[in-house]
């Protein structure tokens, strides 16, 4: 960890997001993405300079080798700002390509696109989701990748591919073996995006907002897009595992980063609350609805921030498997305190709230996604509730 | 009515905004509401030949003369789409500005701004909220109007002035003495946008969108702005009152209008329920989560609607003093169902329910307001809370 | 209506219930309901010669003739206290087995124990629910009644017999035609108790009380009890039928008793907020959060009581097919409000809301099971949902 | 810790809870807790042979010394069953009154009342709350105890004493310097059950049962009793001190003791789940509604034992001020939790989850009080709220 304690990395990095990064998040939040960044890159910078570049990763490949648990912490401040994650280049998708790439891909694969997207140099995306299947069920798509003596071609149409606007390549999922049993047929397979055939058909709409590079989620088509079978992922049929691994600490990722919006939700809520006047001298802090709306939401922050930290544990101790119930508690169990911390946060700015003078109206709006991306509420639920079940069928 | 029932009426409108009006709504949602307005213009012109034009009004002033109950179960089907009240020009806040100037605007006033607006031909606002101080606490207001021989002299600063931005003039209250009682305080006061001094500091960013037209929020000034004495809206002090009988149908309207969205989110939500299929042949529809939110949500749409009705009646047989607390109970009630209808269709439609596919997401990022505008929640409970407690101490 | 308008009626009763019932119904909440079993039918006779007797029943049998819509207003005022339906001779089980042997008993049985049962001389019971099988699941019962010459012998266990202890006798719903369609199985079959082979094995501990008399909850068993067939009501195998046609008009009872439960809940919540002080000079009533409780509460007891009188007047116009869906949404919205309401009464009480000084202990314990008598919540919003989302998959 | 890993312990105690202990604990559902004491005496003996005795004494005290942390998990499996602290006689109010005297009271006292109270041979109870004051209010209580001589005097009016019922003594807190500023006011003092002037007026009733002994709630009045000075604990005016520094470990107690309640009810909601058919071969399991409450009530299950964890560790490390809002967040957040929890498994179980047929009933019922003993709610809310509010205020 280069020296710096965990604590001392936290204070950095809130340093940097509760100072100049406010400057910065307030041209994302007013202009996006796209407008912000030139400023982006020299905050970059100078959280490089910091030592606090890609906490995922090892020292060896310029990272800060920290466990699961460290990760999370930090995660936590970085959530604190729509730009944290990025500014250490542990934003989604690219952490997860990485860590995909880092065990699955081989050398040629990693010297090529891995190198450069540890460095920050390049971005990254993944086709997954399809418009025509429920996301809810992963194994069911229809993108396909035809063997064609050392090549594949790849036909298929995505949606929700985040951040390919600006990429350098993304990772597709495609069927490679339509007979095979359901969880044995796709693979994960490496294209360039300027690979002919492959094309961006839009930036989608999402909540009113088409976004841009980073900040932007795709629909993109592979029209007989033919890559060489050495860009491919681990082996053929293998992609649907290798997604599941790749989801477990994308999972604790996003909710430590949930609990890094709830804390800062929690203190623009309580900031607010006692600088705005209901009449004067009558600070709405007074109102023992938002005092009862400050103690709820501190105590449900609390016991969800605990309870990821020990399935981070459970999957550092125990692995993919023996975390899997635990993972899908935390994914429901956080993106609900989210909304409702949020959502109180937000009635507590009235008006204000509404407005890009605070972060909160963005994640009211792009984090509604939080129950339904890496799988809807739903489909947790039912998961761990189905597992649990079982075992009091077969008692 | 111009010979329609009721019944036609709503079948008519219902099939311009399920038929023709479906295409024009996607180019709003998609590429905002400034771009469709040739489409939108031509929109109205086919709903005017319907004769379903401005319901609010009487037959004499081109309108249809309805009852405010009449009205309401107009604005639930015109609420359906983020197009349907502006085709009949009864879209807030024009309406509002309507009402009180037909019946407190002196007949000059009427003629110059009144009749444009009843036709159609300009649009106007309405400034009131001043980011300083607490929406919630309406008599709390720093804009000034000095007497000035003739003229007002009016200075102050204002935002979420809906539809500032293209609108003919602005209603806007202003303190014209400073040391009468709360409520005598406060003025209203017709000005032309093109009168010097006023100025459109910028469309709010609203969720992430600063809208255009009709479909925006500014944040406007007035900087020494002079209008003659005789733009006055009713007489000087009774600002406070005029807004407030404004309030009473003002929020019928918007809750019926919510109601309509509801339906609207409701058919969505079980036309994709029954579509979707999570894998083959296995619809969402089959799932108890998702039946048991159809029904909660029919349940809670039928009774708010009975609720709204029932304020309404009382509204037009009582009065707004005798409407008073029905009034703030339709207010936070329905504002809630509609959140959690909103919610749950989003659930349903999975990734798609975020984009512009459909205006569910249009209506959470925008309709969170709706717990906001025209009074925060807490205030109306605090305020019905209070009225009733008020009877239980004194008996 | 024995020249009562409804409203005068309404008033009587509630003096009544207001004003005498309140000692007696402290006895029940003290001593239980056989203690106050004098006390009970003192008043009953008051009640009687205000003419207030079986609203249900038509004149020539003593009753009110009141339309449904008009008794279930008669039946919110009756629900204030747990011993008003009683008063009035209108308290389930018996009046469903009065409106079943109205329109299905053959003359003899009506003469033998319809009339006695209209005059308040006998009580009755309804044996229904088996512990084995999921009372949600009303077909699938183990119950029989064989016939055997002009007899039927009837074999089974029934819980949850409200009622039982005391009642002169039952009507008990057994398989008749266990290879019929599951619909067209079961028969209703009157059965006095003290017919060989009927049995009360217990008073059920419901909710840590055991009850007695009209308040208590039998476990009944059937031991080779043989009646005469003349004891069927209806056909053989119309018994779920008939059940089905008993249930419509009995969820309005029950949904508008429910709402009377709130309106005293409402009114024992507010009286409470006004008169306890925190601290000398301060009462309850001055907290936000209260405020916020009572006018939460008006609202969702004001628009669920219309829900309930729109569902009513459905099901006088439409009958019960046509007001199926609405009497399911009436069933699980209206407990659920009265959950809400209950709870928050309570926690305004603080410990004294847990104590016999007001019925709201008694019906938080015992109205848990409003959400699952008469179908579980999840049985009517299933329906609900499918019945709902079978119109848009056809369309 | 008598040579048993906390782990066995555990075991050891759950064996007993859910293996002998379900006889004991049906015979208190049904028939009460005195007509259970000889069982429940019997099981007594059989625990103190295991060494689970007393886990929160001294070693030296015939206890287990455990820490507060290790006790907050064994507190958590007693918690399984109604009687399991009172098993391990580390009951409330008992164990608050042997942590009190242990520290605060002189060597006679301990020898004359806390000696048998530690070896389970007499009862106590805790004597604070007054009808006439709210109890959210600890510093108004007008029971007083004025000085004669070497006496106290003590005249007064209690309720929701409990245990007194059978209890040797109470601990009673009185105003001893009426105009002392409000924390200065009360003292503690020792009254043995048996002196002239005290007596239990009654059982109160509470939901429905008046209970006996060990489980019941006494209202009581002192009327000129007359105890000496001698029988003070701690010094004059420090009762609502030592009232408060016993209240911290014991909310950690309450809240690991209703975490208990929650497994025990997510394991009967489980098996009820999976053995109930709701037709042939389809348990409610098979529910997706049954699989959420499942997943969901593990979640914060999970999350609440993590946050209440935590706040026994910081009682134990940063002392009561440290931990003083800690121990708010988990009082309100713990007992929400479990309403919830029993709520779903008692819609799980249907018309049995309102029987005896599991403690479920008995927890709805006596546990609604969780929300109100100790500090209701909105104590804790605005506590917590007002104490956060007020750094970001001066900050």
């Amino acid at each position: 960890m280069t020296g710096l304690t965990l604590d001392d990395l936290v204070q950095r990095l809130r340093a940097v997001l509760d100072g100049p990064g406010r400057a910065v998040e307030a041209v994302v939040l007013r202009e996006g993405w796209k407008a912000a960044l030139p400023q982006l890159h020299a905050l970059r910078l100078e959280v490089k300079r910091l030592g606090a570049w890609a906490p995922h990763l090892t020292p060896e490949h310029g990272g800060m080798g920290l466990s699961l648990v460290q990760f999370a912490q930090v995660s936590e401040v970085l959530g604190r700002s729509p730009i944290g994650h990025w500014l250490c280049n542990c934003q989604a998708p690219d952490i997860g390509n990485m860590e995909l790439m880092h065990t699955h891909a081989d050398p040629s694969l990693q010297a090529r696109w891995l190198m450069p997207l540890m460095h920050g140099e390049i971005r990254s995306c993944f086709a997954m989701t399809e418009p025509e299947h429920a996301g809810s069920n992963p194994v069911w798509m229809s993108t396909t990748a035809v063997r064609d003596a050392d090549d594949y071609v790849i036909t298929g149409h995505k949606w929700f591919t985040t951040g390919a606007d600006g990429a350098a390549f993304t990772i597709v999922m495609a069927v490679t073996a339509p007979d095979a049993p359901p969880h044995k047929r796709a693979t994960m397979i490496v294209v360039p995006t300027d690979t002919p055939g492959f094309s961006i058909v839009q930036n989608i709409m999402v909540m009113g907002e088409r976004g841009g590079d980073h900040a932007s989620h795709a629909e993109v088509r592979f029209d007989a897009v033919r890559v060489p079978v050495t860009n491919r992922i681990g082996s053929e049929g293998q992609g649907f595992e290798l997604a599941q691994a790749r989801l477990g600490p994308g999972r604790v990722h996003h909710c430590m980063r949930w609990i890094g919006i709830c804390e800062r939700a929690f203190d623009l809520m309580c900031e607010r609350a006692v600088q705005r006047e209901l009449s004067p001298g009558e600070p709405l802090a007074r109102r023992d609805t938002v005092q009862h709306w400050v103690a709820e939401s501190r105590a449900e922050i609390d016991a969800a921030r605990l309870l990821v930290l020990d399935a981070a544990l459970a999957l550092e101790t125990r692995g993919p498997l023996g975390a899997r119930e635990q993972i899908s508690a935390i994914k429901f169990h956080t993106a609900a305190v989210l909304q409702r911390v949020l959502d109180r946060a937000i009635q507590v700015h009235g008006a204000m709230g509404l407005t890009d003078a605070t972060p909160l109206a963005f994640w009211w709006a792009h984090e509604r996604g939080a129950r339904i991306y890496d799988g809807p509420d739903e489909v947790h639920k039912q998961s761990l509730g189905r597992a649990i079940l079982k075992r009091y069928a077969t008692s």
